[in-house]
């Protein structure tokens, strides 16, 4: 049996026109790790090449930093394996960075932690150069209660009440490190929605830990959205943090657009 | 016959989609002019509509503020149009604001200078995030050689060497008051490229003329691209805009991602 040559790779995707990180088998849509495997296929000319991600992003969500590995089947330069992925993936994806690693290397288990930013606005108008990369919640909202919020999931918690059930994993126990929500001067330092008539409110709420689970950021970005709006109280976000199952949903599945997976930690 | 009703509207839009702001008779794509008629018509529940736009954008030129004039054949308050026409129009576009105007107000003539703006990346690898929004020229260019050269089109010149042939017009003198050509820190604030493997070259490009004849803008640009890279001279330039027709092109068509119809001042 031929020698396994594994390669990790930083990429950056915009999620907008993909059904996510991972192929799906019997599901429809175009995946990042389909047009990755089909472009090493092409480069390897053969069938067996394999690839991780450290994480798999939803549909829509995007990502600056996903952290893959690689195997394939002979040697290949990695600079080299990088320009010939980029001049066959789609620009919507890009690969910023190969390097050869260890055999033993898992993107998933080696990860420290990862971090996920969201950002968001609260305008009534999205400019057209935002509009994929920005989740819309049109709403006043309390942003210093969201702040004192977000806190409560700092921590070890079981964070199954934070989960797309039906999800299978060992342990919906996380820790999160490090939480932030901040107002942002949003848009492209070139293009800005003239002060006429709208004025873009932007925020951007960051988050760090060992690990999550499936629409976790999206559940806690919603549940923040209605403690925000003053649909729920921080009482109902600490029962849903201790309770395990059984408490009322105290969070919604907030939109992908704004959702990026910012960087994978070793 | 009834009175015509007449508003102005400033919009911007993203142009990726679209083939240009004019619906061109017999011609396949989607307008911008298109999609505002569309929403007007269902909005008036009349086909006695009428739009003029401050000027053509091609295929894949954005707008930070196209001024349209729009005739309606009866009154509506400015602001439920804007809110009508954003819910009833794709969302890369977006009215930014409608006024009530005069019948007299024509948005090319009583227009005092128009903005263009370009911007272009020189990187190899441009962020999934932007590149709809940045033209790309992946080579060493010399851009203190640009910026002299681009200082040769200041004035009043017959700019008939930097314009697409066809065009029907009376006139191609045409006056430009101020050119720049400055580095930007590009990217959105909260999405850069990650520095392993990437660093991103932004720059920026701005125009402002008495007005423009078609394709003028990417033509100067072609022209300032070929003499940041040598191809050709200051003198060559200098020659194209003082001996109408016949002198050798100097410049090609820059891509349109990079461009911007940026202000229409009146």
């Amino acid at each position: 049996m031929s020698r396994v040559h594994s390669f990790s790779a930083t990429i950056q995707y915009k999620g907008t026109n993909y059904n996510g990180w991972q192929i799906q088998n019997g599901q429809a849509g175009k995946t990042i790790q389909g047009e990755i495997n089909y472009a090493l296929k092409k480069i390897t000319k053969s069938e067996l090449i394999h690839t991780i991600g450290s994480g798999r992003t939803d549909a829509g969500v995007h990502a600056l930093g996903q952290v893959i590995r690689m195997d394939l089947p002979f040697m290949i330069e990695p600079i080299g394996l990088q320009r010939a992925l980029n001049a066959l993936i789609p620009a919507d994806i890009r690969i910023l960075e190969v390097k050869k690693i260890d055999e033993s290397f898992h993107p998933i288990y080696n990860a420290k932690w990862k971090e996920y930013i969201y950002c968001f606005s609260t305008s009534t108008i999205i400019s057209p150069f935002d509009r994929e990369l920005v989740a819309q919640y049109p709403y006043e909202i309390d942003i210093a209660a969201m702040k004192n919020g977000g806190r409560l999931f700092l921590g070890k918690h079981d964070f199954c009440n934070f989960s797309c059930t039906g999800t299978e994993v060992k342990s919906t126990i996380r820790e999160i490190f490090e939480f932030s929500l901040e107002p942002i001067n949003g848009g492209h330092p070139w293009i800005n929605l003239a002060s006429s008539g709208a004025t873009a409110n932007y925020y951007l709420f960051r988050i760090r830990g060992s690990g999550f689970l499936k629409q976790m950021v999206r559940l806690i970005v919603g549940a923040l959205f209605n403690l925000g709006r003053g649909k729920i109280k921080e009482t109902d976000i600490a029962a849903a943090l201790v309770a395990p199952y059984g408490v009322k949903k105290v969070g919604f599945v907030a939109d992908p657009e704004g959702l990026y997976l910012a960087e994978v930690h070793y």
